[in-house]
């Protein structure tokens, strides 16, 4: 909560504290459940747990495993723009999208990428040569982190930044 | 294959050949059935396709997402030290490990990390305050390579490395 503005009167608040539960934080087993129970992903597979650690981690800077109102709310507002981007590209609703929509699809969200990345995160996070939703998810979470995270670091905007191995770990191994 | 020596002589390579199929490569799906059916994880879950692509990953260096056959002897070594490792904290084979012996096992594999650091990847692969076998080798294997990426950098081994954006994406999220 906080920013000003009352949380009690957002209409997803008490959406918020079913799901929070007593500790009033949504940890990574909440989460998959109640994106299962509201159906987010319609005629896709529901999220696994891993990539609703994924999405957790994301928002959670201070490592607890959880997450709070508003980054529940931030959460939702990405999400529901990667599943319009991945339903754009999978117009037959097979619940795939092919490595080179994705290719595009990472392109279109304004990354800047070599064709070598490009190539060896499709090659990540396909299944029999296609990308599923779970996976897209998880894959736009993870390239959204990792460089917001660079980009936090790179403050002279240079496009390279200089890591210390703790450092680095952190920003890799908690993603 | 490679190095000298000839595969067909070594008592792995008739199962190796099995795993593989046609394309005499292994790849994720084939992974986890090979670990499955050979019973690998024992008493615990078997292994999740999320880290069973992880650990192609590790090995992976030319991005087919597959893997040769001297990729596949090099993971069985690091799995049964890993296993080994394990169990050895999972002594009543509950099949988890607690936080603090998952502390205790990184920094006896070697890793120097803060305990900030420590405290971000035991809760990412926690699930209810506790480490499973499938997560701790995903942890291991993400941990290993990482830290091999930053260490082939290193050159100096000054402990830091001067990333640019591509690379550092590549280095990350292909794992
Ligand atoms: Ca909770
Ligand atoms: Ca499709
Ligand atoms: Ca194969």
């Amino acid at each position: 909560p906080g920013y000003g503005g009352f949380p009690e009167n957002d209409p997803m608040w008490g959406y918020f504290r079913a799901v929070a539960g007593q500790d009033g934080e949504i940890d990574a087993e909440e989460l998959q459940r109640c994106l299962t129970q509201c159906g987010f992903s319609g005629s896709y597979a529901p999220f696994s747990l891993e990539t609703c650690r994924v999405m957790i981690a994301m928002l959670d800077r201070d490592f607890t495993g959880k997450m709070g109102f508003s980054e529940f709310k931030d959460l939702f507002t990405a999400l529901n723009g990667w599943k319009q981007n991945f339903m754009m590209f999978d117009q037959d609703r097979s619940g795939t999208v092919e490595p080179h929509e994705m290719a595009q699809a990472i392109t279109s969200m304004g990354y800047r990428v070599s064709p070598q990345a490009l190539n060896g995160i499709i090659k990540r996070y396909s299944k029999g040569g296609r990308i599923f939703f779970d996976d897209y998810v998880a894959c736009c979470v993870k390239l959204r982190t990792l460089t917001d995270n660079f980009r936090r670091r790179d403050v002279m905007q240079q496009g390279t930044v200089n890591f210390q191995y703790d450092d680095f770990i952190q920003c890799t191994m908690t993603i």
